[in-house]
C-alpha cells in the first residue's frame, strides 16, 4: 500500500521517484530521531523504496519520538531505543550502514535557555560523538544533518541565503551550528561524506502535539482541533517561512542521493507567511476557530527572531527541488491526520493500536 | 618598577595609558588562563595599573600555564588553581568580579583532532558554564573572550574581516566559534556585557616552549636559541598574520574599557609574513641559525589553512588600536627573554627562582 507521501512524489515527478527508488533499494539506512516528526515520515517513504531501515530514538517524553508514528511500517523496520549521547551504542549502531539521516536533536528555543547544558549535550556533543563513531567504524558512510534557520538568528526581512552570517539568539542555534560544522569538518578532513539542510518551520503529521515549545504551527492546528482559542504573541505579524513535511522528506532523500551535496549546506524554504495569516488560513481550512493576540511572555520575547524568509535557490538550482504542497493543502492534510489519530498524540490511550492503519496519511 | 610592557604603552601613548589606568585602578579583575601566555602578560600590566587581580589557571602540564610567568608580580595577585570545567569553582570565583578576561582555552589544531571531546569540554562546555555562573551570580560583570583566526578556516589571500563566513578546518575552530557565540548571546539576551577579540598568530615572552602544537612562532625562536635547525613544513610560503604579545595585551585592555565593544567581535592583526620570511628575519635578528623545508606530516597537512591575512580595521577605526611593536623588535625581545629565563620554560630547574626578577621583560 502506498502512503500519501509516496503517492504524491510518484505523481508529481515519476522520474525522480524512480531514480530515488533505485538509489535506496536495498540500502542500509539509519535514521537518528527515527521515531520523531521528520524521521518517521522519512522512514515511511524509505520503506516503500525497499531500504533496510534502522530507526534510533531515545523516546524521551518531552521530545518528538512516538512509536505510533511508524505504525504504517511496523514490522518492516528495526527500532533501537537509545540516546545519541550514548557513545558506545553509537559505536555499534553506525556499523554496516550505507547512509545516516542524522535528525536526532532538540529544537526548543526556550528550553535551550532554561537548560543549556542538555541542549549542548544533545545537539553538540552527541553530533561529534556520532561522527567519531563513523570515523572509527564506518568511514564510508554518508550523513545528512538537519540544521535549522535558528542558526541565523535575527535576519531582517530579506530572504536569507547560506552566505548570511549566523548569530543565533538562543543556545539551541549555537549548538546546531557546532553540530553542523562537525559534519562539514569530517567531510573535509576525513572524507566522511556529509551535508546539511537548514530547515525552516516545518509542519504536518507525526509532529509531537503535547506542547508548543517545538513547532508552533502544529500547535496552532491542535488548538483548532480542540476548539481552543489560539494565542498569538506580539502582533502576530512576525513572518515565518514554512514547509510541509513531505517536501522536507523529499529534500532529504534528494540531498542524500546526490554526491554533489557532499560538504555543502542548503537552506530549505517555502511559503513565507505571518503567523496571523497562517492562523487565519488554518481557521478557514478548518471551517471555524478563533484566535487572540496576547503579549509576549518575557522568555519568548528575549529570543524572538522577528521575520524570517529563506532563500533556497542554492538547493533548487542544484537539484530542482521546490516545495510541492501548498500551505492550504498541508494544513488540510495535517488536520485530517490528527482528527483521525488524535488519541495517539494527545489522547488518553497512547499505547493502544489505532482503529485502522494510517496509510493514507 | 615598570615592566617593559607598561613602559612601552606609557611612552607610545601616555593619554591612553592614563585613561586605562584610571579605568582599571582598584577594579576587581579575574583572568581565566591567568598563568598562561597572554593572561600573565596582561596581569603584569594590570598590576601596574593597581587592579585587584585573581588569576585562575588549571596548570595542566601540556597547556600554557607557568607559575614563573607571574614572577614579576608574585605576591601582588591572587592565584586560584582550578579548571574552567569545574562548574562549582566557577560559581564561586566569578562572584564580586568587575571584569573577566576569559582566556582559558586550548589552541592546538592537531590536538583537537586527536582528542575532540577534551577540546569541546574546555572550549565550548566550559565557556557556557562560566557564562551561566555569571548569569546566576554576577550578571553585572563584563567579559572579554579570546577568539581565534582558526574560526575562519581557509580564507585565501585576501584580508579577512569579521564579515567573512567561518568554516573551520579543525575541531578547535568550531568549539571556539561556539564559545564566542555564547558570550554574544548572553550579552544580547541577558545583558551580560561581553565582546570577543579574534587573535591571529601571537608571539612573545611567557608562551609555553615545550612543544610546537600551540604557537609555532615561539617554537621557531626556541630552535634558534637551542641551535637546532628549524623545520618548515611544505614550502614555508604560507602567510600568517602576526602580533607581538604586548600589542595584544593593549587590545584586551582597550576592548574591556570601552562600552561600545559590548556584543561585538573584532579581529586583531598586524604584519602578515610567510613563515619562511619570519624565520629568515629571526635568523638575522639572532645573528645565526638555519632552517630546512620538510614535507607536511599527514595530520598537519589535513588541517593546514594556507594563507591568512587579518583585516583589523573594525577595531582600529573604533578605538585607534594598531600594533606598535615591529616584528624585528618583537623577535629581539622574545629571544632576550628566553635566553635569560630559559630554564623556567624548557630548562631542568623549572621550580627554582630566577637569578633575578624579570621586570625588564
Amino acid at each position: 500500500m502506498t502512503s500519501r507521501l509516496s503517492a504524491h512524489l510518484i505523481s508529481h515527478n515519476p522520474a525522480l521517484w524512480n531514480r530515488l527508488r533505485s538509489f535506496y533499494d536495498g540500502r542500509s539506512v539509519m535514521i537518528t530521531g527515527g521515531l520523531g516528526f521528520i524521521g518517521s515520515n522519512l522512514a515511511i517513504v524509505l520503506a516503500e523504496m525497499n531500504a533496510r531501515i534502522m530507526l534510533v530514538d531515545s523516546l524521551i517524553p518531552e521530545y518528538g519520538g512516538n512509536r505510533f508514528n511508524i505504525e504504517p511500517i511496523a514490522g518492516k523496520v528495526e527500532v533501537n531505543i537509545s540516546d545519541v549521547r550514548d557513545r558506545s551504542s553509537m559505536n555499534m549502531l553506525v556499523q554496516g550502514r550505507d547512509l545516516i539521516f542524522n535528525l536526532a536533536g532538540t529544537l526548543s528555543h526556550v528550553d535551550s535557555m532554561k537548560d543549556p547544558f542538555t541542549d549542548l549535550e544533545i545537539n553538540c556533543v552527541s553530533q561529534l560523538s556520532i561522527l567519531e563513531s563513523c570515523r572509527k567504524y564506518n568511514p564510508a558512510v554518508k550523513l545528512v544533518f538537519a540544521g535549522t534557520r535558528g542558526q541565523y538568528g535575527r535576519t531582517g526581512s530579506d530572504p536569507v541565503s547560506e552566505k548570511h552570517l549566523m548569530r543565533p539568539v538562543d543556545v539551541n542555534g549555537i549548538n546546531n551550528i557546532a553540530g553542523e560544522s562537525y559534519h562539514l569538518l569530517y567531510n573535509d578532513v576525513y572524507g566522511i561524506k556529509a551535508c546539511s539542510l537548514r530547515l525552516t518551520n516545518t509542519f504536518g503529521p507525526r509532529h509531537q502535539m503535547n506542547h508548543h515549545r517545538q513547532g508552533v504551527l502544529n500547535w496552532f492546528l491542535r488548538q483548532l482541533i480542540d476548539g481552543d482559542k489560539i494565542r498569538l504573541y506580539g502582533t502576530g505579524d512576525q513572518v515565518r517561512d514554512t514547509n510541509y513535511v513531505s517536501d522536507v522528506v523529499e529534500a532529504f532523500l534528494i540531498a542524500m542521493a546526490d554526491d554533489r551535496t557532499d560538504g555543502e549546506v542548503y537552506n530549505l524554504g517555502g511559503e513565507p507567511i505571518s503567523l496571523r495569516q497562517f492562523v487565519e488560513m488554518a481557521v478557514e481550512v478548518n471551517g471555524g476557530g478563533d484566535y487572540e493576540i496576547v503579549p509576549f511572555p518575557a522568555d519568548a520575547k528575549q529570543i524572538e527572531i522577528g521575520d524570517y524568509r529563506a532563500d533556497y535557490s542554492k538547493f533548487n538550482e542544484l537539484t530542482g527541488w521546490k516545495p510541492e504542497v501548498s500551505l492550504k493543502e498541508g494544513i488540510a492534510r495535517t488536520l485530517d491526520y490528527y482528527r483521525e489519530y488524535r488519541e495517539y498524540y494527545w489522547g488518553s490511550r497512547p499505547s493502544e493500536r489505532p482503529r485502522r492503519m494510517p496509510v493514507g496519511a
